[in-house]
């Protein structure tokens, strides 16, 4: 089965956006066994949307296309849909309460541009976004075709993806497909291709493939095959092959982040955490209370960015400032020590760093960053250095943060 | 002048690599006034590629490829250029010394595959590539046409753009153009549009375009002509006519985001910031400390995500927390108060709310957000309602609580 992805909206040819929903749906269509052959992109444009739309359908058995449901004039591609296949714009009553309940909740009146987002193609199949209020829909075609028409803003366009579609287009292709996904921190993806070089250069079935992004390299594992159990059983040999080979860097064996998977192991375990973050400025503690349920185990975060706030929020010792530094193993052991006197938790975790620009040194460079975690009375300090951005640095320091959270969580 | 760009690579479309290099491409092209009309993406397949090649060459002026110029076998968009255009591949001399010269420099012989690269289609001007060993180059065509063919590292395409082709496309287009970028806060796509109908419906130049994502919308004012100080003076003048319908909704007119914006504000004032943060767990402080430069004004953040903390750090008496609930306009005044008193900074601000998806009650559904500011011993508390998921309750309330200190800072 052939794929197609088109790409709507002026925003992505000026470049004011990039398009990171055709990878999106690039590799989630790869993990159905569904090949993506064309990507393409054009403005608010009838006449080339139209084009677009046509050419594609004649070259592809499913076409996607995201963006251009939103409720201005220049919002037009059901409307194209309906002209390329000559059908009606029917209103859907049940799509307009839908919108309607959503600006209610809101506390807002739902304006009259709104009404077109309940509009669609005669026959189409209406898919709600619980995320926004543009609907998506399923328009299916003569020989087994379909057009899939989702909205442009990536949050919705995964929320309807993963709800629906992926269940669709799954029912639709018949291979079957089998897949681990390995979640791996502290590894990047070449010495993860060394390690793997004779799985991955010899793979017939199942097959392996690397992502990589936001500090972790993803490696996906694919059986397919007619027998859903026998693919199942390829993934869990071949994962438990990698396991021994690598096995101290994988958290996850379904894609899922560190920061997840540290929380749930610590709910898991009955286990209280508070933080005292300085150059991440709460990311760490914010990337667990992103999930529900941290509410269980995440007990306090304290941001001391100024000294003065050291000393009064966490007890650490003016000398010590003074004599190491606020960069430095002593402060950040002293932040711990602080924040474990101070809420009792069962793990106190502390960061302090130089996260740059400004603010290096020769002796402590930017990118230097120190990461204490205390447990049951014992305190352990580690020192890193981090290259990047600001940004790059904070980030490198959460997940870093979180890998030695893990490694404790694992060794208890 | 019309402009395509084609990116070349099947790692672009299984979702692998995300292709940013559209994006820089068209906001480059977009200075320049050269409109971008169409992105394509192919895979490294000999017929589809020439196929995309031919078929954009007929509707645009420039056309823009990248990828595909590395010496492995599937490398192979020089050649399917000359294809297409029947023009024989010859060897550059020059650039086959270039390449050896840049292997020698890394003590490493070079490989017989990477005389690939120094073929061109004959009479291409050639580009030399100072990040990479693959060349660049551009072919001119009848009509003023012209195929400029890039590498696909970004590292490498940018370097080449903005050593060469900026100029080569600056001398060949006539417009020139000036636009500004109105970031928006508090106010919908659609309210935006209904409120400035009659100049977006009438627009010639300058022209408008909307576009939303991440709480804000960005609206695009862009004017051009010969003369680049008349285009500037449009922009200035719709600017200010836009100015008087929704100023207190804009909040920059160079398109940044609301945070960078209340901290530059902050800086600009020598005002220090705390934050006591329970349901957003942190991302409002990190919102600020994201950029260089927090230092200077924020002080301390709070994370109190249990009642034990919000007792323990902020003072919030507990007859409070039980009689109207940690989520209530009392214990978010409590929670300023405790921070304005323990920190002394000039700003406090507080943040409980539910962002679900349990916890919430019919009486204190899910979204309900209470926001409190303290400045020189007076504080305000804010209700709001949000909808979403999770993720987007925290997200909105992170942009409603700067959008509430931008307030704050404007009126002083």
């Amino acid at each position: 089965m052939k794929a197609g992805i088109l790409a709507i909206g002026t925003e992505l040819l000026t470049g004011q956006t990039v398009n990171t929903n055709a990878a999106y749906l690039g590799s989630e269509l790869a993990t159905l066994g569904i090949g993506v052959y064309y990507h393409q992109t054009v403005g608010d444009n009838m006449d080339r949307m139209k084009l677009a739309i046509s050419e594609m359908l004649d070259r592809v058995d499913v076409l996607i296309t995201t963006g251009g449901l939103g409720p201005t004039q220049d919002d037009i591609t059901k409307e194209m849909v309906a002209e390329v296949l000559n059908k009606k714009m029917l209103l859907d009553h049940n799509s307009l309460e839908l919108i309607k309940e959503r600006f209610r909740m809101f506390n807002r009146t739902m304006p009259e541009s709104n009404v077109r987002q309940a509009y669609f193609p005669e026959g189409a199949i209406i898919l709600d976004n619980k995320m926004g209020t543009a609907p998506a829909c399923i328009i299916e075609l003569e020989n087994q075709k379909c057009i899939i028409v989702l909205p442009g803003p990536p949050r919705e366009m995964k929320f309807i993806y993963s709800t629906y579609i992926k269940d669709y287009l799954s029912n639709k292709s018949k291979t079957k497909l089998s897949s681990r996904f390995l979640s791996i921190y502290d590894y990047g993806e070449s010495a993860v291709e060394e390690r793997l070089i004779d799985l991955i250069d010899g793979q017939t079935n199942p097959t392996f493939a690397t992502y990589a992004g936001d500090g972790k390299v993803i490696l996906r594992i694919t059986a397919s095959g007619p027998d859903a159990s026998e693919n199942e059983a390829l993934c869990d040999q071949y994962s438990s092959v990698i396991n021994e080979r690598i096995g101290n860097h994988i958290v996850s064996y379904t894609g899922e982040d560190i920061d997840e998977v540290v929380l749930n192991k610590l709910i898991h375990k009955k286990l209280t955490i508070s933080f005292a973050e300085s150059c991440t400025g709460g990311k760490l503690i914010s990337s667990l209370i992103k999930y529900s349920g941290a509410s269980e185990v995440v007990d306090t975060g304290i941001v001391t960015y100024s000294n003065a706030s050291k000393i009064r929020e966490l007890n650490v010792r003016e000398e010590i400032l003074q004599t190491y530094g606020a960069v430095s193993h002593q402060t950040c052991y002293e932040m711990v020590k602080g924040l474990m006197e101070k809420t009792g938790s069962d793990i106190s975790v502390s960061v302090t760093g130089i996260a740059g620009p400004n603010g290096g040194t020769l002796e402590k460079p930017v990118g230097l960053v120190y990461i204490g975690i205390g447990f049951s009375g014992e305190i352990f300090t580690f020192e890193n250095k981090f290259t990047g951005d600001r940004e790059l640095i904070q980030n490198r320091t959460v997940i870093k943060a979180l890998k030695i959270i893990y490694d404790f969580l694992e060794k208890m």
